[in-house]
């Protein structure tokens, strides 16, 4: 396993053929983030039931202390060791759970663990940038139907997050604290909101009913939320998860990504904007957006939703 | 419909609701890309039979003359009107052939006819790119099955091209005459070649059985090339779609993307190499590559499959 750079692009990508023989859909029975019930599976989580397990993944991407690259690099194919964290986090021993059900308090304790995680891993040298995230459903490529999220820390910051803080270095002010102050003006993209925070389908998605949650308030990162503000947070996630489920009828797949300050040393306090991007790939009811040759091969995404139509269906479903 | 910057990336997007209503997975008998039979189905292509047809997507993302934006734009939020064009290049009037069972002189049409809509397209004042590609099997969201691909015109030069020229540029040399020298000297990457070309997988592809197609010497465009280097492209693109279907025994899911200069004016023969990439989104027979968090959320391409490994499984498999 090991880091490569693609020479045409500058991005990193990371080879990992141990994860081809990963744990793929098992059984209820199977399921090695229940918790280990008395006569039944050794699971991952060594109780007979807990509120939130954290775990390093066992078939990970990225590790503390990776094993040497299998080839070696050169001027133009840069290779780097796969050092980095994978973790796992469990949002509960109920295998049917999901995050929209978890409810306010459980919701809270997930991101207490999340900021807690972010310190943990982001404090390591060989951790540039804390991903949380999670997928959601199979049509996502879930492998587990437990409801869990992952945490990654990258020893660089990723393609879409350096993007963001380009922007931000070249408008010369936080681009997210503009748009937060856009969508409260003009509320035709509207979600749901909060004292804290702000839910919105953005100006220009990727996928028609992606959502957005910024901070109302410069907040770069989840240590800078104080305690109302988690709870903030917790209930406008709770709402937005919920209001998808009500959309369709359906609980629908999505990918939740946490962006946030990275952890290489720089000082990004002012750059970063604490926000969540959830991008469900339902296009209608029936219908998946699929990334195809525009996405794909241009990278240019096409959506066949006006995002101000997407916002007005969500706000409708809202419970 | 209109384009829309997102701020956050810097990203043009589309949007175009009409398009959520376009023709789905129609059966063989509806199909709108058959040749119109005397006493049925009229269809785009009003003739009874013919080699290669191409017309304006019926159904298009971007037009010549585009209406105004449905929405204003600001500092924060640019729109512009989506012009450009989207033309559809079927490749046979038979319903059930493939890319890769066209022949090698058919498929010498479709590129020479590939290189006149460049011409065409390129030297429209509101084509700034011409983004030749394919998508293929229901698995990458094709909504059409008869054999057939696509040509964009962006009014910009789209993302990932935009990447590689400024890859290029950061150089001060052309990277992809750096890989194809390094793909040549060490060849456990090879897939196929010929005089003109090289076929491999990339040192660090972001789908696992990725593979570039690369002319031998420098050529910045389709209309670069030579009478020769013509028929060798074809039978490069022959034998590598050959292959993908020889692989797992079924044929096989891809995107296809033609990488070249753009046409915006600019000079970019020297930073623009012409490459041909094909993404099938398999990771094995039976697994699927799924876009998930890490891809999604963050842009970083995790793969459980080494190239060296992905190359050798598809040089066993040639024709």
């Amino acid at each position: 396993m090991e880091r490569r750079r693609d020479p045409l692009t500058g991005q990193w990508r990371v080879f990992a053929g141990h994860r081809q023989d990963r744990t793929f859909l098992p059984p209820p029975d199977q399921c090695p983030l229940c918790p280990t019930r008395p006569g039944g599976l050794v699971t991952e989580i060594h109780k007979p039931s807990f509120d939130i397990a954290v775990f390093d993944n066992r078939f990970p991407s990225l590790v503390a202390s990776p094993p040497p690259p299998s080839v070696a690099g050169t001027d133009l194919y840069a290779v780097a060791p796969a050092a980095g964290a994978c973790e796992v986090v469990v949002y509960s021993d109920d295998h049917e759970a999901t995050f929209a059900g978890l409810g306010r308090e459980r919701t809270r304790l997930v991101i207490d663990t999340w900021a807690e995680r972010y310190t943990a891993l982001g404090a390591r040298p060989e951790v540039a940038y804390v991903f949380i995230f999670e997928n959601k459903g199979e049509e996502i490529g879930v492998t587990l139907s437990h409801p869990h999220g992952q945490i990654y820390g990258y020893p660089e910051i990723p393609p879409i997050p350096r993007l963001e803080l380009e922007a931000a270095a070249a408008a010369g002010r936080c681009v997210l604290c503009d748009v937060v102050a856009a969508e409260v003006a003009d509320d035709q993209r509207a979600v749901t909101g909060n004292d804290s925070f702000v839910a919105f389908v953005p100006f220009a998605p990727r996928f028609p009913y992606e959502v957005h949650i910024a901070s109302r308030v410069h907040r770069p990162s989840l240590v800078d939320l104080d305690d109302g503000e988690r709870d903030d947070l917790a209930g406008v996630l709770e709402t937005v998860t919920r209001t998808y489920d009500l959309l369709w009828g359906f609980s629908l797949p999505y990918v939740m990504a946490v962006h946030q300050a990275p952890t290489d040393g720089g000082d990004w306090s002012a750059a970063s904007h604490l926000h969540v991007e959830f991008t469900p790939i339902h296009r209608s009811a029936t219908k998946l957006k699929y990334l195809a040759g525009s996405e794909l091969g241009a990278g240019a995404f096409i959506s066949d939703v006006a995002p101000e139509q997407a916002a007005a269906e969500l706000r409708a479903r809202r419970p």
